[in-house]
């Protein structure tokens, strides 16, 4: 029954090391079948080379395990929140600690939108939430982490069907999309930007964020109603 | 009829990754056939583990799709721009996001002449072209892309046979040569280039540019009627 | 007598360039057997490719060859001390000249605890010992290192069951663990954790460290009493 | 009869790629049989998948063709210096435009020695040569890139055979050692070096060259009257 997220969710996670965006158990995908209720989640702790579809956890969206015999990702409560109250556009959820968006999310800054690489996935800067107030930090840790994101989307207006990547303050990147390849190819997009801006401040301090016609025109190439990228 | 180029396109198109130059689709390479006036192009937004050479669409030099039932890369006026206006010289064009060429890009700044590195393939600043006017942006972008390369070849007074790359303001480098292959080529050193400037000026911010009697002799080494680099 | 321990030295040390923490003969792992009071080492200067388990060099609690033709690593002495005065708890350790360890290392600071992926490790910056006083350095230069490594622990108050590993000042990253393979693991979560810690200074100089509740919670949720990370 | 130092050759030129100095035709290594007078190294422009042994050039110490039909590296009178002005403790020499080198190189600067991963190799600054006099250029270029090396290490009292390494400025690092084997090591420790020395200044302008003990401590362990470093 729960075939079909297991596969998904075990291909999704094995992309991330062979993308470079995690050592070790850095980092989590899931797969989610909102018919069902229910996502299938990396066991907790557990090496990549070691995994296999049946090793995938399944969790209701309350963070219940409802099959498997392993636990699952410490981070399970983070991805249930988001499949929750955001629903079936969410399809993926990834995290991982990569290098540079970890770096990001260290300095508790957003990443500003400086070139068309950035726009051709989203037309602001890639949010930044800020940490987690103490008393949510001795409670449900993970649970609130899934509302720390939601609320940094309401506090700045964002669309988190348009925005699809997140910067958690002091911790690291979450992503998500329809799919959970989809989630994963946006977890290597934001380390890939999040280099390039770092980057392009150290070669010239003073530059300038990209201008809103450039941010318009890639942003709806790709993902406007008249979009000509890709095939259709 | 087709088949040579779509044959050279296809292998430039699958050096990209190899050379680390892009992740997913970021990058496009094209073949021209000056004699045919066409080019094959990569397939838009195709990964390049599925390309194949019969996959490549061919395109006359004013973007009109001429064979190949998949759309070509949504760049493909910027190429059919250059092989129109360019001519002969130029067999291949190549565009890529790699990382370190579009922090320049995003940086709006030129890339120094630091060492003979650089002399080797050109005796000047890697050229930046300004970020384009709002109303060129707002109509037939791709298409514009080409007369912004062409322009800051005019304004700069290059010589597009010499200068074979360009960064394209807040967007990525375009690099060009006699075939697909040698594009590529000068992609390749064009972000090792643009990495090894950045270095140098946070090893020494005050790192003088090369003296002209060097960027001279390198570059007439290679390039000059006494050349004695490589076999001829 | 000694396969076990050779085998998890050869095994641990073969690990290191896989990881990416070496070229060369740039580190060397051991692995101790506490009840027989030795460890196995990697031999001096010989190359990852030539390794083999019997060439793991059996080697006591005061650095005395017990066992092997071939010539112990020139920091053996180092590995000897932390084992005869740390005792049990450290079956492993780990000496690399990985890059952004050794950086840090030649910086002379302490690498600052500036978000989770940290915490998830341990709880505090990782210190930097501060270099060695020349007495020392021409005296028995490889054991004091040794006790230069347990001085920092002991003048900072810090346990070395929970953190375990350090900078030695000017030269490079120590590792220890229960097992060879646990070290090694603690050697390339320092390197990763080196690295996120530079880029967090470049992103934003004015970083703050982690705040004390979330350094308690990721550590707790890892190694706590009540620890829910991992398969247990 | 030239057999053995073209395998040399060929062996220490196909390294280069592997140890990621170089790309496309970036470097040249070549081997000196003294007694006879010559050298092997590889041809001009070819790359390296493209090499065999017997397509390595042998030349005479004045820079002379002996034997093969290809053009030897444009770099050929470099070599043909140091073979013939240092003789025979010197073997191998290695040029390549590895990234970091290169770019300390571009910055007209000496890698100051920071910690004992370079004192391991030598105990002073690793030195860069200033630019070439227009009047040498225009000349004989290659052949006066020889007596800059000479001339650098004279003027700043340096002993050839201790410092096995040089940064020509503005242009790119040469190595050279007993062996082409040798030289080519040292090529990725100098590159090694080179990116640790800069990350160091990164990390803390203020750090302070390494103390004068443990530089004499490293090098005699491992060239030293006593050293024990490696199996001898």
């Amino acid at each position: 029954m729960y075939e079909h997220i297991q596969q998904a969710a075990y291909k999704a996670n094995m992309e991330l090391p062979k993308l470079g965006l995690v050592i070790f158990t850095f980092g989590n995908v899931s797969a989610a079948d909102h018919d069902l209720g229910v996502f299938a989640i990396k066991p907790s702790g557990v090496a990549y080379e070691e995994l296999s579809p049946e090793k995938m956890v399944i969790v209701d969206f309350d963070g219940n395990t409802i099959q498997g015999t392993l636990r699952p990702s410490s981070d399970t409560k983070t991805h249930a929140v988001l499949y929750k109250h955001w629903g079936k556009t969410v399809g993926g959820v990834c995290h991982t600690h990569s290098t540079y968006g970890t770096a990001w999310a260290q300095s508790q800054r957003d990443i500003p939108i400086f070139g068309t690489t950035h726009a051709d996935y989203t037309t602001v800067d890639i949010p930044c939430a800020p940490p987690m107030i103490d008393e949510y930090i001795k409670g449900d840790y993970e649970y609130q982490t899934g509302f720390q994101i939601m609320d940094v989307f309401r506090e700045k207006g964002l669309d988190y069907k348009e925005v699809e990547m997140v910067l958690v303050g002091n911790h690291a990147p979450f992503t998500w999309g329809k799919t959970a390849a989809k989630a994963v190819h946006n977890s290597a997009v934001l380390e890939a930007v999040a280099k390039m801006a770092l980057l392009t401040e150290q070669i010239n301090p003073q530059a300038p964020r990209l201008k809103q016609a450039l941010i318009n025109k890639h942003y709806e190439r790709k993902h406007g109603p008249d979009s000509y990228y890709g095939q259709s």
